[in-house]
This record gives C-alpha cells, sequence and structure tokens, in this order.
C-alpha cells in the first residue's frame, strides 16, 4: 500500500457547508430527524453524491444509499456510513463526519480514477439520534431486520407525527428494499464522543466492538410531607433514595471501569416543590460493559442497588428495562483492515471499544462490520461546542479509504 | 372557667361546605389566592359572618376582619383566624380550621347570649400560601409591616398577574387600613401538618414559637458528557454533586432533629437526558430549628456542605439564601391562655414548636401571638387527603374558645 492524501480542505469544506444547514447561532446545528432541515440536509448530500457521478436510492424506511459502481457490479457493495440527523443542540460533526468521510472518498477515487472491484455505497442512516423517534438507530435497526418496517414507520413523535408520514412529507420515503440487502463490509467513522483519544494524544481509535447496555426506569414512591413539619424519622422521601441510588450506582462504575460505565442522568420529582418532601422520582440508571460477562454482572447488582435504597427509605420501588444492546464484538477482518491502513500511514493507534450507541451496532448484525473514531476536543458531542479539527478528520478519512479500497478488492 | 361546649356538629358541617368551593374530586380543595374560587369562598365566609351579626371590613390587601363587638369598643380587638386560600391540591383544613374556628366561637357566643370585653375579630389573611404569588403570608407580612402595601400589591403570579388587580377584579381590593392596626391577641388555631400530635395521641398542641428558617438556592455547574462514552474521573457531574448534598442535609436533619429539620425537596436538572451526563443543577435545601443559636450553626455548615461538595464535584456553585426567617418565641400570656384553657377541659397537650410557616409568624411581630395544633391523619396536608376527625376540631374550638374569652377580658 502507499500513502493515499485524500483532500483535506474540500472534506472539511463540506462540512462546514453541510453544518450551515439547520445551523444555531452559537455554531450548533438542529436537524432532527425527518424534519424539514433533515430533508434538506439530505438534498444537499444526493446533490453532491450526483455530482460525483453516484446512483442514490432511497429505502422504505428513508436510508439512503449512494452508490459507485465497481468492475464487478454482481459483487456485494462495501458500504461507508453513518447519520446525518442531530440532535436538538448538536455540533457540526457527530454523524456528518462518516458520512462525508464516504463521500470525500469517492470524490478522491473520481479524482485519481481509481476503479474498486466491489462496489462502494456511502449510506445515511435514518434517525440515528433518537430524539425525535425512539428509539435510536432505528433506520439500521430495521436495516438489521431487529424492528419490523410496518412498526417503524409508526413510530411517533411527541406531537405524534408518525415517521411514515414525515418521510413522505419531506420526500424521503422511498421504493427501494432495506432488509435482505447484501454487503461485503460496513466501516462508519465517527468522532469519539469521549475523552480518551484527546488525553492519550492518539488521533485514532479503531472500535473492535461496542459495550453493551441495560439501562433501568426505576420508579420510587413515598409520599409528600411538609418539610418543616415532618421529622426524617417520619419521611418516606424518594429524592433522598433517588440520591442514595445515584451515588451508589457512580461507586459501580468506578468499580468496572475503564470497559464499563454506569450513570444515573435523569430524574422527574414529583411534587418537587421546595417545601414538599418528594413522594414519587422516575429515575433512569443504565450500566454499559464490553464484556458480555461484566454486564451480566452488573445488571443485577443495580437491581440490589434500587431494592436496597426503596427498602431502606420505606419506598414503594419498580424497575424495568427500557433498552437493553448486547456487546458486539465487530468484525475482526473489518477491524484489520483499518488497522494495516492506519500502519501504511505512520501515525498511532488504539483499539477500544465503543460506549455509545451507533449505527454500527445494529448493521454488525448483518454485514461484517468496524467503526473508526477521531479525537473530540474536551470529548463533547450532542453539543453545540462539539469540535474535531480538521487534520484529525483527513487523518480519519485516509485510514478509512485505505480500508475500503482494502475490502473493496476482490482478491 | 366552665366546660363551654360549642357545636361541635355544626363547625364540621361549616368546613364540608366551604369545602365545596373549589372542590376537587377526589375531595380535595384549590382555592388559589385572588381567584374566582377564592372571592366565593371569601363571599361565603362574609355572608356566614354578616348571618351572624359581624361587620366586615376589607383591607388595602384584601385581609378581611370580621368584627363581634365588646361591652368596650375602645378595646383593642382579640383577633382569631387563619387563611382560606389553599395550595393547588390542597385539603378542607388547612387554613380553613382556623377560620371557621373564628366563626364557631362567635356563633357559639351569640347563641349562649355572651358579651366580651375586647371585640373579637375573625380574620381571614390574604394569600397565605405562596403558591400564587410570593411569598406566603403576604397579607399578614404587609400587616405587620414586613412588605410595604405597594409591593405586596405589585407581587405577580406566573402569568404576570398583580395580585392588586386580581384582588380588584374578585372585589376584595378594599380600602380600610392593614397597617398601624391595633390588637390585644392573636389566635391562630391550625391543623399540625406534621405527624406528631397523632403519633402521641395527643388532642392539642399548644404552640409557643415558631422554627427560624434558612433556605438556599444552590447551582451546581458541570458539564454535559455522554454518559457511554465519558469515564467517571473525566466527568463534573452535578447530579451527582446534588445528591451528595442531598444526603449529607438529611444526615444534618438527622443530628439536629426534634428541635430541627433539614431538607432538599426541589432539584431543577438539565438537560435531564437519560444519556447525557447532567451539567447543572439547582436545587433548594433548607434548616429550620426553634433555637436561634443551632439554626445559626445550621446555616454555615450548608454552606460548607455545598462547597464541599461542589469541590469534589469539579464543579461550578453559588448559593444564596431565598427565604429566611428568624426563630419566634410566641407571646407567654398568649400561651398561658391556651395552656388554662386546654387544663379547664381535663385534655392532655404538648407545647410544640411550628416548623411551617404561618400567619402567626408575622402577626406575632407586632401583636401578641400564640397558636394551637390539632392532629393531621398521617401528617399529611397540602394534600387532598388531608384529614382531621371532627372531634379533633371540636376540641381545638373548645380551647381556642376559652382561651380567646380570657383574653377578651379586661379584668
Amino acid at each position: 500500500m502507499t500513502k493515499l492524501r485524500i483532500d483535506a480542505e474540500r472534506l472539511w469544506q463540506s462540512h462546514m457547508d453541510l453544518a450551515k444547514i439547520g445551523a444555531l447561532s452559537n455554531g450548533g446545528v438542529c436537524r432532527l430527524a425527518a424534519t424539514r432541515e433533515d430533508g434538506a440536509g439530505r438534498d444537499q448530500f444526493a446533490a453532491w453524491c450526483r455530482e460525483a457521478g453516484l446512483d442514490v436510492e432511497v429505502d422504505q424506511i428513508g436510508n439512503m444509499y449512494a452508490r459507485r459502481r465497481g468492475r464487478r457490479n454482481d459483487l456485494p457493495p462495501v458500504m461507508i456510513g453513518s447519520h446525518l440527523d442531530t440532535q436538538p443542540t448538536g455540533g457540526k460533526f457527530d454523524g456528518a463526519f462518516g458520512v462525508l468521510t464516504g463521500l470525500e472518498i469517492v470524490r478522491y477515487l473520481n479524482d485519481q480514477a481509481i476503479e474498486t472491484d466491489h462496489p462502494l455505497e456511502i449510506v445515511n442512516w435514518t434517525n440515528e439520534e433518537g430524539c425525535r423517534f425512539q428509539p435510536s438507530s432505528l433506520g439500521a435497526e430495521v436495516f438489521a431486520g431487529n424492528i419490523p418496517l410496518s412498526e417503524g414507520l409508526a413510530r411517533e413523535d411527541l406531537d405524534g407525527k408518525r415517521l411514515g408520514d414525515e418521510l413522505r412529507a419531506i420526500k424521503y420515503l422511498g421504493q427501494a428494499p432495506v432488509t435482505g440487502r447484501k454487503a461485503k463490509a460496513y466501516l462508519e467513522a465517527h468522532i469519539e464522543q469521549g475523552p480518551t483519544l484527546e488525553e492519550e494524544k492518539c488521533p485514532i481509535g479503531i472500535v473492535d466492538g461496542a459495550m453493551g447496555i441495560n439501562a433501568f426506569e426505576v420508579t420510587l414512591t413515598g409520599q409528600e410531607a411538609h418539610t418543616g413539619t415532618t421529622p426524617t424519622g417520619r419521611r418516606r422521601d424518594a429524592l433522598l433514595a433517588a440520591s442514595k441510588i445515584a451515588i451508589a450506582v457512580n461507586e459501580l462504575a468506578n468499580q468496572y471501569e475503564p470497559d464499563g460505565r454506569a450513570t444515573v442522568a435523569h430524574m422527574r420529582i414529583t411534587p418537587n416543590v421546595r417545601s414538599v418532601v418528594a413522594a414519587q422520582v422516575v429515575l433512569t440508571a443504565d450500566c454499559r460493559h464490553t464484556s458480555p460477562s461484566a454486564l451480566d454482572q452488573m445488571t443485577p447488582t443495580l437491581r440490589n442497588i434500587f431494592e436496597r435504597e426503596a427498602k431502606a427509605g420505606k419506598l414503594g420501588m419498580e424497575s424495568r428495562i427500557y433498552w437493553s444492546v448486547p456487546a458486539r464484538r465487530f468484525d475482526p477482518v473489518c477491524v484489520s483492515a483499518l488497522t494495516e491502513s492506519v500502519d501504511v500511514l505512520g501515525v498511532s493507534h488504539r483499539l477500544m471499544s465503543s460506549g455509545a450507541g451507533h449505527d454500527a451496532i445494529p448493521v454488525s448484525m448483518v454485514v461484517p462490520t468496524a467503526m473508526l473514531f477521531i479525537p473530540s476536543k474536551d470529548g463533547l458531542s450532542h453539543n453545540e461546542a462539539e469540535y474535531s479539527k480538521p487534520e484529525d478528520l483527513a487523518l480519519g478519512c485516509e485510514v478509512m479509504l485505505g480500508a475500503a479500497l482494502k475490502l473493496a478488492s476482490a482478491a
């Protein structure tokens, strides 16, 4: 292999141009899935793809596939992709980087007149963020057969609008099949969304798996009481128990890091009035781990924490798992293709696991898959201040290019 | 003194009749201050007072004074009262009991043709609950000169409506002076709003003072981070620190009970999203104590807790006291009048402090004051399930009657 140099300035400029669509005043981006802004972002992406000579196809859940023909179009494509939707106060890079990396690879191959054996497909998956329609990675979940198409189309946002209707309104409810599609490999580049690469001054993370997740919703039910008149021994204080749970979950995280995580980030407190002891708290607590057996230890430990603190606080307690993702190991051949590519470029890298959800996780259930991470400034994502350096984007794209060429070879 | 027996059934029926105004489907009551429902409750009270031959006067902040003339109308009145407004999901007894006790005392004296030396006045104070207009006991605070009249009238609800305008709309913006009014004594009967009397099977609490209160609003500022990708050591988790504060405040409460209290009951969490480490929590933490010197110890201890946990969590922290009430000792003569009255009736009682806010607290700054508590079922108040037994209401009213007669005597 030789070092391949993509056009770093063009790659950066594409990010800046795309970020104008749904731009927020402070540098962030809001392109919620299947909104007008998402439609405009998709239109821009499709226009760029057509300029690059690609055939753009939209499937029945709105996933977009932009195909560069290969020498042998009977062979399954190598897919490169991610998502163009964002959080309500999202940034310029989460998702966009994975899609625009695919676009830059195609532009580079066009410029150099390089043909591949397998076709290449740039993929934009529908509704990765999960903030408008549940769950996250809905388009990729339907692609993988984990959620039936009809159910995916029927998912509603908080206003009761259905995904299928909203995709039709922006002209991205397509005809192409969503399940049963063949692909040789799927590569997804993404910003890390965490601090590890930046902290270790390492420009490339090769992601060989994803943490499994068990996320609980816990309802603690006590009793309202006047804060001025009710001694602690007579209280059934749901917020006090929730606080003890938050601390115990944090202690659990400390035991299982660096390969595990555990967090309480959300509480709905009732009545949440200054002078009334909290009668009810609904909190979420999640645990994550790269190892299925470690996750199998963490999960009942969480349940024990909920039970212990509810009992100590004389509270009613119900818990349910609202989100469960098995730990995934990615495909060794895809991981090797990325590792060999980074070695050719002569830069350092580290193997790592993803702690976040990504389209690659459901896709990996039906297509050999690996991911690549680049550093995120201050580990920030889902945040208007999200930032990755132009040179890190370019380097990540070059590693992806080498891996894609290797995987797209019939040899 | 002889045992005086009021009409227990009439007292109970008055509570039930008043509770029809603003009735909620589950037995609760919603008569927010200066709403149409409050106006209707006031109209009912005024009608009952006029039937009983009283002169009803409304002052410039809407406080109502229903006067029963004495033998010597040059003497200042003995006031008996409380409030008719409720919480949004309030009950039948909080406030109403103190006003209707005054009404039953007057009806009894009329029935028995008993004259007093001093006039009696039943008082309904405006906006005790503080849930529509801040602060609590606004009418009584203006009466006591703690808040200027113009400022009280200008207080706005969450919709920007001014108290003065809202009182005018329900025809209870009166002309009578609110400050400088003379009174010999003020007696307020109230449900306990706590569990102590019920727990001790004691029917009467004589309240000889009120806890001082220092209530803080604390803002903890950290940073948003992805829960799946950010190790705990790299987080600045505002909810974790808030949880540690809630637990430390509860431990402080345990040290200072039974005469002190400390609570965290309210947190506003940002962004409060399941997969994002909380960037900011605004919480309230209050401490209360009957002893000024103990309150002076608790207050800096709270500040130290905030500082310690903010520092441990690498968070920004700001705190301010948003509500401060000095501990009050009530008037010994008024307390004695209640104690002698309960002794004549031959029932047990206990002395106690109020941990809640009451109209009696500001009133006590300008008029000799004491309070009486009756048991609250399960210690509940500010709750549709709030309940006190008919016989407890009647006994409380009889104790108040004896005390009022003693204080209304010129001898």
